[in-house]
């Protein structure tokens, strides 16, 4: 039985109000001790929707061409949420570009929800924070979710596991470690989208993918080959093309049940994200209160003790309170 | 007390042999059930050494530049450790640039050990891992250690957490995100290099980092100022500069006691990562076992059971099994 407070939040979610799912989100987001509650009433209410994921290198237009992607959704009727997820900033105390500038022009419209999240990396679990604010939004009737990430490397990886759809974009003439960045996005791309593709070396680049696709091993070369597409997202060339391949990847993905089995797969991953988050949670809240972390801590530092040891002896105090105590954490 | 293969792989690293070092740093990176036993060894006696951290966005030339400081460091009669922490890649199965072609020339001195790391995610704790390989080497006799990441974002937050001076590579002229990027990493910079300095738009990108730097709040704010220099890396041009400004962060640092506070910090970032991955596998191994993670795992999927009630579920029957079993991961 839920208490009133959240109890109100979840209808005003259900209902679809704007300012619930925006505080839903935080709750989720913070850790907040009803979080909880809140996930117990979202989650069940939270079938279906699609996730399509845009990500790829700084540089590459993701931010326009999400803002591409939006205007044609809501052309079709859709209800869109789009969840940006920004690099940690202490400087602008949490989202770097905010709401992002550059979609303004849909912050009027009550049908698309925008929100930016931070990477705290504190308590960990972004992917365990992106798929609870899906929830959220496919609770409360946004079925196309969007998700957008800046930057390269293990936190598009994390990100992409709560996506249905993954979109690596891609532009011509992104010198240096962009070989490094494009073997690292191959995996995970389920459309690899050329934008800024009236510049020179387009050509090049698709060529490029090609043929490490064509190199593909193991779990990448059983997965269905991605298509490759070319847009010009400032002036919204290609995005027809691109609205249709990724319709195509959902109903081939549905039908071969890879939609499914990754789906299952995300399942395991939150579960842990949250099992990793709530046992750091009870170390750094023991350390204000026994002093266990901090003792630790201290005897690693001075290299008295290892980092092995000194976490063997955390876990076998958290064992022993969970033997003891309440056994949940944000009660005590 | 160590058995006897332990005790042959220590004493390698500790006499500075190469193929120990590679052997202990693999032995320490996948969680092998003997890393507890070397760590042991190793932990205590890796006093010293000197981590300089380098990152920043693609681009920006950090390998280049990481290539010319060891060729400082070599004239300076320095032993030179660098580990390459590159994003993961099931198609490479690894490492993406393996050992760095553009480092070549320096794989041939016994004196530059060079090793990639690839993000691999699923045990999390890259900076756990990053510093025990940093440790590794340390207990080898190269105190200068340096640290490279490709990308941008979370990752490079918690690497940086493993170095004591942390240099932000920027370029001229990279479009975009950069904004976003230039925020996230501002305030983990301890030294900007603004490399290909030949570049026009130097001094914009300097005047922007000024101003952004004169903004700063809270933690960023209470930090030493970082200092601004300019490289073009490949040939060589403001790299003394560099190294001394590498020097006077250090002779600061250890002075005001910030280098101290931040090892300190690094310990219990260690240790918090080490219980997560315990607990982590602890979990992966349940689920060929008892099944415990894979029946929460489906309810989760099936949406009859939230990630959070699921979690509570693995954490009680993880804090049973300390209870009554053998309390160790990797040796059951």
């Amino acid at each position: 039985v839920s208490s009133g407070p959240v109890r109100a939040l979840v209808d005003g979610v259900l209902a679809g109000e704007v300012t619930a799912i925006a505080r839903a989100i935080s709750v989720l987001e913070d850790g907040d001790p009803v979080a909880r509650e809140v996930m117990k009433e979202i989650h069940p209410r939270a079938s279906g929707g699609w996730i399509v994921g845009v990500t790829g290198p700084p540089g590459a237009g993701k931010s326009t061409l999400v803002d591409a992607l939006t205007t044609s959704a809501r052309a079709a009727g859709e209800r869109v949420g789009i969840l940006a997820v920004d690099p940690t900033s202490a400087f602008s105390g949490g989202a770097v570009l905010g709401d992002r500038i550059r979609m303004q022009r849909h912050t009027s419209d009550p049908d698309v929800f925008i929100r930016s999240m931070a990477t705290r990396g504190n308590f960990g679990g972004l992917c365990r924070s992106a798929s609870d604010a899906a929830d959220v939004l496919v609770a409360g009737g946004f079925d196309r979710i969007i998700m957008e990430t800046v930057g390269v490397g293990q936190d598009e990886v994390e990100v992409v596991r709560a996506a249905d759809t993954v979109l690596v974009v891609l532009v011509p003439g992104l010198g240096d470690d962009i070989q490094a960045i494009k073997a690292g996005l191959l995996e995970i791309a389920d459309v690899f989208v050329l934008n800024k593709a009236d510049r020179d070396g387009v050509d090049r680049l698709e060529a490029e993918i090609s043929t490490m696709l064509g190199l593909a091993e193991g779990e990448a070369a059983r997965r269905r080959r991605p298509e490759i597409l070319r847009t010009v997202a400032t002036s919204a060339e290609g995005l027809e093309d691109l609205t249709a391949a990724i319709a195509r990847h959902r109903a081939d993905a549905e039908a071969s049940g890879s939609a499914e089995s990754r789906r299952r797969e995300r399942s395991r991953w939150r579960l842990l994200d949250v099992v990793r988050e709530r046992i750091v949670r009870w170390a750094a809240k023991e350390a204000d209160g026994h002093g266990a972390l901090d003792d630790a801590q201290e005897k690693v530092f001075r290299r008295e003790m290892d980092p092995y040891e000194a976490a063997e002896r955390i876990l076998r105090a958290f064992a022993g309170m969970k033997r003891d105590g309440p056994g949940e954490e944000g009660r005590g």
